[in-house]
């Protein structure tokens, strides 16, 4: 995959032992040759972490010069020594590039409840801002040092023309486990070199997060470090976007978003399958979330999945536990297409060969449809599999 | 254990063929030797099975005789057809009684959606209505009758002197997976020879509910089919349980509930641990309760205790996403006795020590302070294993 990295930024990483591995990167550091404009969304756990904390002061903004990223710790459920830490990581990062104390963000992520190893990150960002570029092997690098138990790192990217000028957007996630929505999940970073007013990069990143990053969930566990940033350098345009050229650039970040954001739960802690949940007739999108959220959270649902199972009740009674009233003699079910289900009764169908499209393809899709209303949601998730408890069993000690 | 089966009742259980093994007995009969009152507290899934369905017109009651259990099939999501088959289920065991067709309370559980075999049922309640018996042994056949993938029977009893009167409480229930709090959980029946009044035997069950089958999870997912049913034969009484009697009497019933209750968790599928959460100093109940569930339905708190881990984030971190508005800097944490955080901070704890003695217990205690207020609630889960998935990947086929 090609990324166009936009114009304006620089990036790298460095490995700074923060991590077990000592070849691992666990330090990334974005920096923006001039302020972008930068809107962020955060988790919305009332316990969040440090890192969070400074960057929703900060954010939206018009001069943010660096953004700094550690994986391998939360920095969270660290108290007053946390929130000094994350305030001097910032500065660190901010110093690094010639700019203001306040004119960096902060991002952790990995263990909650240890204290930052400042002395590393001090060194961390020295090194990183010696490395800086601006070539996609260096947004790539960066990309891979925001991972933790991340099988890969996870990036997007679109190249749009909006009136005769070709403006870019490039993005970057992490994120396998302690994964739930109503948040922008664990932590991802937009960049493009688009010219946006603060409004309008806030208000794109709110819209884009809702189809996108609210809709995804491995284990339904909301992160206390939960956070994603667009940052917009400008350097492909003279004025803020407006009219058709900010619609279609809206469309483009929530696509980067949506492809950001399945890669999650595609590379779910121990997943095999990534599973699209779409919910459709429900009389609100609310409804139709809360439907896809519940289905998508069961471990009944994952584990069957995992198992190649088209147990496809346990399937219909999550729906029915959502909390959303609706008529359950309207309810209908497909799976991979097969129809499993109509207006609330069971249909005869050949279960081997619906658990074989199950076993045999990466991808389960799952459709309930009820006859509430116009209103739809698509979700994804992950199974659940021995591996993922093998995984977690055994995390931090 | 041995458990006083109350006056006026008589019991039995026979294999009938539901179940794959033909040797387990899967159909109970529950019979009343005169009308009792009967109270029930079901499901609060929209999607609800056909014998809820029928149980839920028919209580409270005065006039039920018996009441007839299949294990192995829940005829849930089964539509009109399933409807049918519940009402003529319960016509069956009346008749065996010699009572009227509405005299009796159906339940299943098991697979949902495929359609109950009604042969099966009409064999099963004639052979099960010629072995009933009054005995302990009955009483324990009948308890494994409604069993599924529980170890081993549930069962709970209690003994009391009420006015010189001696008055017996004797309850079953069966449940290990599918368990989600805010119903009474899976199947329960508990029997008594008190006298009481419609209204009160429906209240008690009512208020003995919320500190025992509300108060259990196994992984959240709310079952199609939750019942909870008490029979009151009266035939220990000469009227009604009233004043101080019938305030000992609900504290009994409550301790039934939460003894039967318990052993769900401690027998979920797979489950290595029973895991009690208290949380204490919430401005509410409620506020109390809903922590305490999302803390208990967390997979990362549940493969932690699974691992003897001691990564005591998780358990904040699934409190801060609750719903529930409390001040972080004012949360402690205390897990089998050793504090790990206080007042928002981490305390410095020796790890390997409190991992032993996660690993060394079946039980374990995760006891969550906040500042809020009085309020507090008991709530029990059983940890995440691997063979929680292994057997629930391959259920159905």
């Amino acid at each position: 995959m090609t990324i166009p990295v936009p114009q304006g930024f620089r990036l790298s990483a460095v490995p700074c032992g923060i991590k077990a591995d000592p070849t691992r990167e666990d330090l990334t550091l974005i920096v923006a040759d001039r302020p972008a404009v930068a809107a962020g969304v955060y988790t919305q756990n009332l316990v969040c972490a440090a890192p969070v904390t400074v960057d929703r002061q900060r954010t939206p903004s018009d001069k943010i010069r660096a953004v700094c990223v550690n994986s391998g710790n939360a920095n969270a459920c660290t108290g007053q020594r946390g929130l000094t830490d994350a305030l001097t990581m910032a500065q660190l990062a901010a110093a690094a590039c010639g700019a203001a104390a306040d004119q960096s963000l902060v991002m952790s992520t990995g263990i909650i409840g240890v204290f930052l190893p400042m002395d590393k990150i001090a060194a961390g960002i020295r090194a990183a801002s010696a490395r800086l570029g601006s070539d996609e092997a260096s947004f790539l690098l960066a990309a891979r040092g925001i991972t933790t138990t991340d099988k890969s790192h996870k990036i997007a990217g679109r190249t749009l023309e909006l009136g005769g000028r070709t403006v870019r957007l490039a993005g970057m996630c992490k994120g396998a486990g302690m994964i739930g929505p109503r948040m922008a999940t664990m932590l991802a970073v937009v960049l493009t070199d688009a010219a946006l007013t603060v409004a309008d990069a806030q208000a794109s990143l709110v819209a884009a997060v809702e189809d996108s990053f609210n809709c995804i969930s491995v284990e339904g566990h909301m992160s206390t470090n939960d956070t994603l940033l667009l940052l917009a350098s400008g350097a492909a345009c003279d004025q803020p976007l407006a009219g058709a050229d900010l619609v279609r650039f809206r469309e483009a970040l929530r696509e980067v978003c949506i492809e950001l954001a399945k890669q999650i739960p595609d590379d779910g802690e121990g997943a095999t399958h990534l599973v699209t949940i779409d919910v459709q007739g429900a009389a609100t999108r609310d409804d139709a979330f809360r439907i896809a959220k519940t289905v998508a959270e069961s471990a009944l649902v994952k584990t069957a999945i995992a198992g190649g199972d088209p147990n496809w009740g346990r399937i219909v009674s999550a729906a029915g536990y959502a909390g959303v009233p609706f008529d359950p003699d309207r309810v209908s079910l497909k799976v991979n297409g097969t129809q499993l289900y109509r207006d609330g009764t069971p249909v005869p169908f050949d279960a081997a060969a619906v658990s074989r499209s199950i076993r045999d393809n990466r991808e389960t899709q799952v459709l309930l449809t009820l006859a509430e209303g116009p209103a739809s949601v698509r979700f994804w998730t992950s199974d659940l599999t021995v591996d993922y408890v093998k995984f977690n069993a055994d995390y931090s000690t």
